[in-house]
């Protein structure tokens, strides 16, 4: 099965990649890099699950922001690249988790993007990841996660 | 009007690049990409505007920051490429913003660094961004910020 | 002295790279590019030095950490390139220092990496770096960092 197959099978339908409010672009690319700006989880235009790690969300409601993250970030780089079956790997990802103090299960969270990618994209979607705790995020989001993405092909 | 240009029309006159202090380089090309180290912004040698946005430091001052670590981002790729018109684009940019508890606004800060970039490269300064916030930065500085820029030719 | 040699001289024992518990890679080469995931100091399978800059840990043991956190990242990116020797340069690291309220030494702490790469591989060892403080990471670990190196040849 291709990545777009998988996609679908898996039941998600990726989202419209909405136009940067900020002097930003979603993506950029760059000889076979494209590199996605910092996605964060929203459901019917409202953050999910807002707050933090180890305070007002669980691991599990992060790993559900991380995969929405991830999912996010499909959308992009099928926009980039046309569609899914030109992703020749997942090249690294950052995963940044608002963390109340004391909570170190960064990891955890950080899962719900890997793994979707890992299922979406196979041995090709595990890409070189860091995840770490920060204090805040953008619009009170739990998790932001960037990627990079490397593609086959012109655009 | 080239990048050049732009930068003189706007008034900016670009800072030395100084020598790290430390065992690092300001930029690192690999291919036509150049990487820039994490910048902070400064006046008269001091940092500028430190502290917290959501406590200390306002929106408005963060902004600046981020425009001076933007501006700070051009001296260091200028050295690198030789000229700003030799930069094809601005590919990625990583704002991260000391936050205090509560403050969500990290992108309103971020785009003191992107607007600056596009009003100096046009569409080509709109790259891909993260903007986080972080608790704590070097020397107490409200807003660092990392880059990515495309270059053409031979530096 | 090549890499591997200096690597011998000064006494460092790589370790084995672990194979992720979770759905990543420790590495991902694209082109020349080698992107290795964020690293954190262990000793004897335990985090080295727990706890927050600024509070529990002091500069000198947080120097310990990242330096820790890049002869690990030697490890990886050996096991990528198939030898020191074959790495062309640092490209970039960003170290995540978890910091207490009021601390503004990240640069120190990171130097522990930074320097240790420069003792290896020489002015090829400078890389564009960033070093941000941040709330928390992974299993309370008081440095966390990721690195980019150019590799030569074929894996």
């Amino acid at each position: 099965m291709t990545p777009e197959q998988r996609v679908a099978e898996l039941g998600i339908i990726l989202p419209d990649v909405p136009k940067p409010r900020w002097a930003y672009a979603p993506w950029v690319r760059s000889g076979d890099l494209v590199f996605v700006a910092g996605q964060i989880a929203t459901e019917d235009g409202r953050v999910l699950h807002p707050g933090k790690l180890g305070r007002e969300v669980d691991v599990e409601h992060g790993r559900e922001a991380a995969r929405g993250c991830a999912i996010s970030a499909l959308a992009v780089v099928r926009q980039a690249a046309g569609s899914l079956d030109h992703v020749a790997r997942v090249v690294k990802l950052t995963v940044f988790v608002a963390s109340a103090e004391g909570f170190g299960d960064q990891p955890a969270v950080a899962n719900g993007a890997s793994e979707l990618l890992r299922d979406v994209f196979g041995d090709a979607g595990l890409g070189a990841r860091s995840a770490v705790g920060v204090a805040e995020l953008p619009l009170g989001a739990c998790v932001e996660a960037e990627f990079v993405f490397e593609v086959r092909g012109r655009v």
